[in-house]
């Protein structure tokens, strides 16, 4: 296969709206892959990038980093997979390989920077393009199985929400006996419920009000309570052996630390804006950590979907046709999505 | 032993200088001890106290948490300690001795709240007054044994410095390959440096100037940098696999967050008064976390004893007479001091 030319939804300029356009993808490389996508989550990130909230974004931008599909072709070198393979793409396509976080397997901290799926220059200097595409050209060691018994749409938002969640929780080994809480009922949030539920947690969700609690409790959710109550933080001071924060806007953290018990842990998956203010005191009387959580490996996203895999669990999603994807945006920005916006990428 | 009045000083109101005065010490129970305090180190949170920055305090107030000293008497049923024993008191006398924390050996993260050396309520709902002072009467079980080799001198500022620094390095299991480093050589920092030395580690001291680069390498770093300097922060960039932050004065802890290696902790042992800006980028990136510290709890403070006895760790010391101390509170406040200032209790 020589370059080929497919089409993808892109924003042409800083804030603009998507619109239907062609992408050049690279010619098959020796461990290269072609991917026949079929669908693409659409995540809450996609829209900062495409506003550039972030950061200087290239353009045109094809967002997408939760890509389900199907191998299409494979090059000459190839070992892992086969034309019919089922695979998913995440947030990054390439790292370095020779960092030490990349030889650990925790391609998503290389030091040199990961190659992001979308708005990052890969290696042959050219840009990427995401996964609102109706193919993609990856290197076999940057893909993942998507396991039999998950369906490529429910899987897709996994290959972002899914790890993003998941990786924390496995990181600071959640399971049985442990307390947790995850705050926001969105994307990220559902899938931190189904997953600490079934890592054997007890798990609460902390959301802004219960509108939602029918569904969080449905979930997986053992305990849900809302946050706009001020009693909710006397009631649940020093509980939590873990909290995996997954709200961008800004929160006051001190009154989550409160939440915690003595060596317990604050994770950020989400990402303000603007620095947040945390009291030591919060910190030291206790024992308490503040931290920050990144997706996850390619070996840990693996891990990842063959436990989903074998516990039944995909996100929830709406499927939309790719004429649907502004309005998506504008619904996800209100969080009118329960819980994942994926795109069926044959209407492309 | 009925109750009896001994010899302190004390500050009557907030923020006033201390002055000789007497105070009563309760009659010994069954499992208490009276110690003849030979040395009380002064800590620069002893100021903050007098000067109720941390909240209300109680006054006259009688500061001072590194104890050390004789035991001159025993109650009945005492069985830890004998006449003449060398011990030492910490940052608490006691604490609920019933919920996880006290169980677990973690007084000083006692849920109902551990009770203070001073400016506290003991059980006896009156108040607790510290070591500057000729005798303390205190519970067995929250006295400290030192070790024979370690002055009573250069001891007592092991019972609050020692502890600070050496719990977060223990609990982050500082040793041989780990890189640490120490923000600021006061009190606290040069013993953070003698204890990460002795325990194995590479350790780097990050102070506002050189000034003290001798000393600092004298106690055992290995390297010494100049925070003033922003090349610092370019050149030592993911670098530390622990950071323990002994300034309570504001410092950018974002700049300091990039100094730390993925899976980094930054542990705050000092408490600046306002709440710090923590960028939610600089933990996400590299799974970074921000971590508060306090004290240490009896077991592993008698495990610290121990450890720098072994290893011929006392603090670097001026010893003063009691009238001096007004004029060493001044000095504390102008970093004037190499590294401790111990108020020689036989002149009070």
């Amino acid at each position: 296969m020589t370059q080929t030319t497919v089409a993808a939804y892109a924003s042409p300029a800083p804030s603009a709206p998507l619109e239907r356009t062609t992408i050049p993808r690279r010619a098959l490389g020796e461990h290269d892959i072609l991917i026949d996508i079929k669908f693409a989550g659409i995540c809450h990130s996609d829209i900062h990038q495409v506003n550039a909230d972030w950061g200087v974004g290239t353009y045109p931008m094809v967002p997408g980093h939760e890509i389900a599909g199907v191998v299409a072709e494979v090059g000459t070198g190839v070992t892992k997979y086969a034309v019919g393979d089922r695979v998913g793409v995440g947030c990054f396509v390439d790292s370095c390989r020779e960092c030490d976080n990349c030889r650990a397997g925790q391609e998503q901290y290389c030091t040199s920077g990961m190659i992001g799926t979308y708005n990052s220059q890969g290696k042959d200097g050219r840009p990427t393009y995401g996964g609102y595409s109706t193919h993609i050209v990856v290197d076999e060691n940057y893909a993942l199985r998507i396991p039999e018994g998950l369906g490529l749409d429910v899987a897709a938002p996994l290959l972002c929400a899914g790890i993003t969640t998941y990786s924390p929780l496995a990181h600071w080994q959640v399971g049985p006996g442990k307390k947790v809480a995850i705050v926001g009922l969105g994307g990220l949030g559902h899938m931190g419920v189904k997953i600490a539920h079934a890592l054997g947690a007890e798990v609460t969700v902390l959301s802004q009000t219960l509108n939602k609690r029918e569904d969080g409790l449905r979930l997986g959710a053992d305990h849900y309570f809302a946050t706009s109550d001020p009693a909710t933080f006397e009631q649940l001071a020093g509980t939590f052996d873990l909290i995996v924060n997954t709200v961008s806007a800004d929160l006051d953290l001190n009154a989550y630390l409160g939440l915690l018990r003595t060596d317990g842990t604050l994770v950020q998956v989400g990402a303000p804006e603007q620095p947040m203010p945390v009291s030591p005191f919060a910190l030291i009387g206790q024992r308490k950590s503040l931290a920050g959580s990144m997706i996850g490996g390619i070996r840990e996203t693996q891990e990842m979907l063959d436990f989903c895999a074998e516990h039944g669990i995909g996100a929830d999603i709406e499927v939309i046709e790719a004429t649907a994807i502004n309005e998506a945006y504008a619904r996800v920005l209100k969080s009118d999505v329960r819980y994942r916006f994926v795109i069926d990428v044959a209407t492309i």
